[in-house]
């Protein structure tokens, strides 16, 4: 309904759902990093150059808010909407890069349990965004958004349970400043995906 | 004046007072837990049972707001102000986690200061949050939330002061990374107080 | 032509741009205490000080902002612009006040590179605001949020390499802890810069 509004060529919706299936891939990237016993480098590569499609797709998707008259939703909720997906991608980008930069090997196993939280995070958050396109399909968004913030509480008792491996076992604090930056980067990924549910559910208490 | 255009039973102010007086005896069970020498464990718990209380009236809170055809605030700023609300005692908590988990005894002296501050910081959200009832007393609102304010200076002063003590007192790497994520999370919670004055005072100069 | 609006003596837009001077100066004095082998104390007063100044702007605009009827831009994205424009501050004198707390001395090389940055986004935040004046000017003031964007890349790119510095040199845990504090605090400051310029990109979307 709301989608004739606008010209074919600026869908926004066309750009929440781009950035979110790159950032899908993102994390599946990640999976296989600590999932597999290889090399790091090719990646956290690929993650560096999803992570800078990305990048692309929000600067696209803001140019597109300054040449467009009518929006679907509110302009500033779709500046701070894809700013905020944009943030997870940081992250994971973040937290693979250290793990390249730090030789961190072997991976402990926390970052695939991590990984796995993202994975899901993310397609849910694709499903979210997916769901803006007809805010009659409100229920569906809700739930999707609420099992989002679940999934945040589980991050964050994997995060306590990866701090207290992580200083029973690592003796050496120079490791253990390493690892817990990782833990740490990939905790605030897993919570800024709540802040993309907590957007997106603003939008649809605003237009639902 | 404006519950008025509100049904009786969805009172957002109700939920905002609610949420913050269980904030504040979060912020209690915490000095409880800094002042005595017995088992952490008993106040650690407690705390947890508190924050899931707030997680509950934040869900009941966003539920309402998803019901509420009239609100007697812009949506999005309660459920901004809620959300924000929320970031204090999840960070009491985990700091209170964290000193359970890395079973820190005994415990150092600021851990006691910033629990005085929080309790302070924490009524005086409370008192704000009360406020907005009746925006006509508006003056005594400001003047809430710049105390809250000069409490974030405080907080900031004290940290400073922790790490400085930290730094000259503890030799054990690991010791200062356990004791360092502490003060930064007790840092936070006395930060987000700030957050939750800057969005009153946003919602004041809106509505006021 | 939203000036003619205000009255004289609350042009909104003059606090935006002295509190962009004042921070611009911080950046200066920072760079002047990476620069020089001398004592770190004067440069961290005068900065502190400097903090102080932007404090008072910051409270001086919101009260006008309560006192005032009609604003040239949306009140909110007032208070919010104000607001992320303080935190800059806030973190270059975080960042120069933990140099001095922890005595480090030599400084690290990339303290330079990260106040050069600093100068530089400073400056393009005055551009930028300043900009504000003349909604007209939006390509100008667009292009500059986008230079402020791809600083904070490169405070990005900065941050990684000072992390692998530091854990190649320094053996000593300690002292890793105190230089990445220190590092994660300038690097914060030029994520600010680019929070401030994706609020007046915010602004530029709303009014432009």
């Amino acid at each position: 309904m709301f989608r004739s509004l606008l010209p074919r060529e600026t869908s926004f919706f066309d750009f929440f759902e781009r950035h979110a299936r790159v950032t899908v891939d993102g994390a599946r990237e990640l999976l296989a990093l600590a999932s597999e016993d290889g090399p790091v480098e090719p990646h956290a590569r690929r993650i560096k150059e999803l992570e800078h499609e990305t990048d692309v797709i929000t600067h696209q998707c803001v140019e597109a808010l300054h040449r467009t008259f009518i929006t679907p939703i509110d302009r500033n909720d779709i500046h701070r909407l894809i700013t905020r997906m944009d943030d997870v991608m940081d992250l994971i980008d973040a937290a693979s890069d250290r793990i390249r930069l730090y030789e961190l090997a072997p991976k402990r196993s926390e970052v695939r349990e991590f990984a796995e939280i993202l994975v899901r995070g993310t397609q849910l958050v694709e499903k979210a965004v997916h769901g803006l396109r007809d805010l009659k399909g409100d229920e569906a968004i809700k739930a999707t958004c609420i099992e989002i913030n679940r999934l945040e509480n589980d991050g964050d008792a994997l995060f306590r349970r990866a701090l207290a491996g992580l200083f029973r076992d690592e003796k050496d604090p120079i490791m253990v400043i390493k690892w817990k930056e990782v833990f740490e980067e990939l905790e605030a990924a897993t919570d800024r995906c709540e802040d993309v549910a907590n957007q997106v559910e603003g939008i649809l208490i605003e237009h639902g």
